[in-house]
């Protein structure tokens, strides 16, 4: 090796020392960023803006100990989330809200929303449909026995929130056809035509990306992540009477309970 | 309106009623497309397909009364979730799991996925930092002590399946720095160090999408859809000792649990 060669060597170790510690630092801000958005969503969340506005960046990074980039990052996180707005000269505005779900109790939706607004829905279509096969299993009907069919875009506030797909047995679901469902929770109407309580459901959440249809009927953007809920409702006496699949709007509804280590 | 401009009109009427009927189809096909995409979701995550393949359009389309191209848009929208590929001549394979995370009782990762594989922690940070406001008050520390950050990546069979970031007081942290962290439940770890148990966990669930620098680390595309559990546990006794901030890749984890509609 030539000392030419050595030292061209040389300089490319330095570069590539200073390529990785860049790529690191790098990597540690973003580490970071996500840290300090996963905090501040928190605070937000759970309303402690209350005059929907942020700390100043130097605020945040003085209080939270991150650089004044770090804090950029963090707050860019949650603009793309569309929590957030930034106005130039204004400052960092909360501009979306997540309404809680309990995790803890069976509610229908204007139930557990009840102290944020008013939950409409706009009934998409409703009617008979021959249940196929994994519907009539859990709803405990032959196969290709008409159920009731109902898809509707649930609002709070005018604001949509979930597109929601139900499938009654018809016994019920006839009685529910001239039903005030605009304005009633689908849980309320079954408890009064069928004269008990609901007892309970099997529920399986999931995160995935809005398909380009659901997304327009949600306004929201393409792909956006969106809350999957499937749940399969029991009357009291255990009979399983309104099976659904709920698509919630990811940045407007967190689903929140209590889980114990031991049942 | 002379002849020609009723006629004209008439036309123009017409014109509009074939796109609106279009639209209209356009848009049932879709609904239907989703309405069975949700079935079928419902199939391949529970093991209904053990062969890895799906029925072939034609009897998925008798199966389900629908037409060939509902069928074949719904595949569509399983394969954008990610959740099957469709190979010409070859048909429709299941190609991702999603693995069940209960919602019924406090678990590990590695307790509560035990028959479906082991799960390995990669940690890419761990530290003592001064715990931020958010933290402090949640862990019941004065705000600014410092507390144990731990950043994991969590595989199952070697796939990416949550990037964890972990909050512990420092009397408890300190004593997990020599753990076996890459094979152990932090939960095992924090039962082992305070001899007794745990109680109870307020948690709190999300669907977001990834952020670039997540998405990479969780080797999915970005902007994937992402279940974020923040979760605080507490021992026994009350203390809460492990605030965590937790996003699962939504094509690999659901969550499940029953509800009642009485406490």
């Amino acid at each position: 090796m030539s000392p030419t060669d050595r030292i061209r060597d040389h300089a490319g170790q330095g570069a590539a020392t200073t390529v990785a510690a860049h790529r690191s630092r790098r990597r540690l801000r973003a580490d970071r960023a996500r840290q300090l958005a996963d905090l501040l969503r928190r605070q937000l969340l759970t309303g402690a803006f209350p005059d929907g506005a942020l700390p100043h960046e130097s605020t945040l990074a003085a209080e939270y100990r991150a650089s004044r980039n770090t804090v950029r990052q963090a707050l860019d996180l949650l603009r793309h989330e569309g929590l957030v707005e930034r106005q130039p000269g204004v400052g960092t505005l909360v501009v979306a809200r997540k309404y809680p779900h309990g995790l803890d109790r069976l509610m229908g939706l204007a139930e557990t929303l009840r102290e944020h607004g008013r939950v409409t829905n706009e009934v998409r279509a409703m009617g008979p449909v021959p249940a196929p096969a994994p519907v009539a299993e859990r709803l405990q009907v032959p196969s290709g026995t008409d159920v009731l069919c109902i898809e509707r875009l649930r609002r709070l506030g005018g604001l949509p929130l979930s597109l929601d797909i139900t499938y009654i047995p018809l016994d019920i679901g006839t009685e529910l056809l001239g039903a005030d469902l605009e304005n009633t929770d689908v849980f309320r109407l079954l408890e009064a035509v069928t004269g008990q309580p609901l007892g309970h459901a099997e529920v399986t959440l999931e995160a995935v990306n809005a398909d380009a249809h659901s997304a327009g009927v949600l306004e929201a953007p393409r792909g956006a992540a969106v809350l999957m809920l499937e749940r399969l409702t029991h009357l009291a006496d255990g009979r399983p009477v309104d099976l659904e699949f709920i698509r919630f709007r990811g940045d407007r509804i967190t689903m929140s309970g209590l889980l114990h280590r031991s049942l």
